[in-house]
């Protein structure tokens, strides 16, 4: 399976990438670094990427940024932050990825758990990930050619400490569990589903 | 209480006023008509509508436009019409708003059922409505002095008689049941809630 990673060298990419490289060939994605480059907050340059990469058979993607502050003095470019990068760089992932994607292909996305089970300081992600969410919802049923689309919406992630912090109480979750949800989605069947990972 | 209704005239507005407004001093906002004219995708519109509003007690949101079209030729363009007005308007309204709110006021906006039930062509009111119900339960812990924010979502309601060929098998909802999930966010006490109408 010829599978692309977007993100392939991130906290949680370098974990799925390790997952699948072996068995598969990975195309790793990064914003500077992997073996191609893509700005995933323009059209244009994921055009690109898919032009460069060619027909493929699953789409990854573990990156995107949002904005993490307080509500109180959060204005309309800082919410914008995660609307053109994790929502809508996510979203133009597979708007035109599914004119390069192979029959039966998949693309797997990145929401977060705060879009059910919100923190302090993190409107924006919760109204992020929830859009990501729906959006593989409403995808799910249009996309043709037996195309799958699911979201991995992870909590904190035990390798990112200097999270932990801002959730309070919250138990992290390990690499591995996160890690299998990406590979669940990806060698799986299902279509439209919100893997939480908890 | 002095309520503030953005998209006063419109097929649900019309009804949340008339069940409001014998018992309330309330201000109808419109694109064109009304007391006060807004344009929700604008934060210098926004911010105009509260300063000629002045304080208030309560902000209900009916108004916001999403694109319904397939998703096979869908475009960022297209995916942009909800998330400027629906999402991006909705969520000003709140970040500009709280400045403005009196203390235990309340926000009230609208996403719909599309966000856990989608239909064909509906992908990207799936994400813009999930993303209200994200932006509502992460702003509700957020938002001071006690101001409150909640969202209803209905289905394809009674008096959308164009809409039904694109809802097969979905029972309508009656005008009553969604205009008191409007009044129940006005006059009771929760918060972070998604009220849906189904």
């Amino acid at each position: 399976m010829k599978i692309i990673i977007v993100g392939a060298s991130g906290t949680i990419g370098k974990h799925v990438t390790a997952a699948l490289q072996n068995d598969h060939e990975v195309i790793k994605v990064g914003s500077k670094s992997g073996d191609l480059q893509v700005d995933i907050s323009s059209p244009d340059s994921i055009e690109n990427l898919y032009k460069q990469a060619g027909q493929f058979d699953a789409l990854i993607n573990v990156s995107g940024d949002g904005h993490f502050g307080p509500l109180t003095s959060m204005k309309d470019a800082d919410f914008r932050i995660g609307v053109e990068s994790k929502l809508m760089g996510q979203v133009n992932l597979v708007l035109i990825g599914q004119h390069f994607i192979n029959p039966k292909g998949s693309f797997t996305l990145t929401s977060g758990s705060l879009a059910e089970d919100p923190i302090v300081l993190g409107a924006n992600l919760s109204a992020v990930n929830a859009a990501v969410n729906g959006f593989v919802k409403g995808a799910a049923i249009e996309l043709e050619n037996g195309v799958r689309i699911n979201t991995v919406a992870p909590t904190v992630v035990e390798e990112s400490p200097a999270y932990f912090p801002f959730f309070p109480g919250q138990t992290p979750v390990t690499m591995q569990r996160v890690t299998q949800a990406y590979v669940k989605s990806v060698l799986g069947a299902q279509t439209g589903q919100v893997y939480f990972v908890l």
